[in-house]
């Protein structure tokens, strides 16, 4: 196995989190190389594109998240070999990169200019790609999103999720995903109680 | 073979070529469904979630360009089997889009607003995107994105670098491409004397 360090925002989420989750599940070992916001200027400095996560390959730094995604579950037993299965995977985590892009583009907006924003966000994109998105599970029979087992469209859609519901997103309400995408809302809680999430995030909190 | 239809607009060129040219280099039958851009408004409505291109495989319609150019490269034969390999295709289509949609966020614009926005971004992000992905060209040996042979990486780079040649978009120099990264334009020469790519450009001039 290559000598892996992935370079991320220091905080349980975002774009990083899917890979960490991954390698974690997949017995991966890994830098998990961690900066606080403040630091990321530097950091970008040192990026390929100005932006993270990237993935050094022994040595050799990859950026682009979906793209280090898709490498890391494919080596964790996470992504189907199946090219049917693939898409709908793909699918699904280009489409939340998408809806990603419109929240950040709400970042660095203040006071009642970020409120209408994102108000906007959460009655318009938001609620359309959550209702888009648990059609998908359910036409996939309700547990997950590819097939019957745990793929890397699950612990992008739980991380996204997760960070929805954490309040840390100001003016997007802790009860949208509950409303609008219950089933969501329940596939969040059943990836949050794997063994090797729960056990993890429990790591983390020490 | 599964029954294909690809949806996008009428030009050679944006979100939905790479697929189409990987279809017809790999032989592939799907009915290559069309549209003006005045036409998009309605084609918009049937979409998953507004946008194209989208794919219907035996009549289920799936959105996000890439996650489509993937599942096409695969079956097409070109896409890369290794983890590695893939990686740096996906690497380079993931770059290709974040780029486009800083271009696509110009369109709309007009006069010296459209002006500005477009030369800041020739200057800026689109010069950063042009270089960096020369240099990954270079790494690679300097003829294809990943290995020795075609992939649907070296479609998404020779249909983004047609664009910016094409003269349709205002206020980008058709020799910025040629100024900034010749290597690319070479490689965009090589692709379009592909025996397949200039038979299906001379077919489409009929």
């Amino acid at each position: 196995m290559p000598q892996f360090k992935l370079v991320y925002f220091d905080f349980n989420g975002g774009r990083g989190e899917p890979a960490r989750l991954a390698m974690h599940i997949g017995d991966i070992k890994f830098e998990d190389f961690r900066f606080t916001f403040d630091q990321f200027p530097e950091v970008k400095k040192t990026t390929p594109l100005g932006q993270v996560p990237t993935l050094f390959i022994d040595g050799k730094q990859i950026t682009q998240g979906n793209a280090i995604n898709r490498y890391i579950g494919k080596i964790a037993g996470l992504y189907p070999k199946d090219p049917m299965q693939a898409l709908l995977c793909d699918e699904i985590m280009g489409a939340l990169e998408d809806v990603t892009n419109k929240l950040v583009g709400t970042f660095g907006l203040e006071g009642d200019a970020l409120k209408q924003a994102r108000e906007e966000l959460a009655a318009g994109p938001i609620t359309q790609y959550l209702e888009w998105i648990a059609d998908r599970l359910a036409e996939q029979g309700g547990e997950y999103f590819v097939g019957d087992t745990l793929s890397i469209a699950d612990l992008k859609v739980f991380s996204w999720i997760e960070g929805l519901n954490s309040g840390w997103l100001d003016h997007i309400s802790t009860s949208l995903v509950k409303e609008v995408a219950p089933t969501l809302q329940a596939h969040c809680g059943r990836v949050a109680q794997l063994p090797k999430i729960a056990s993890y995030y429990a790591s983390r909190q020490v």
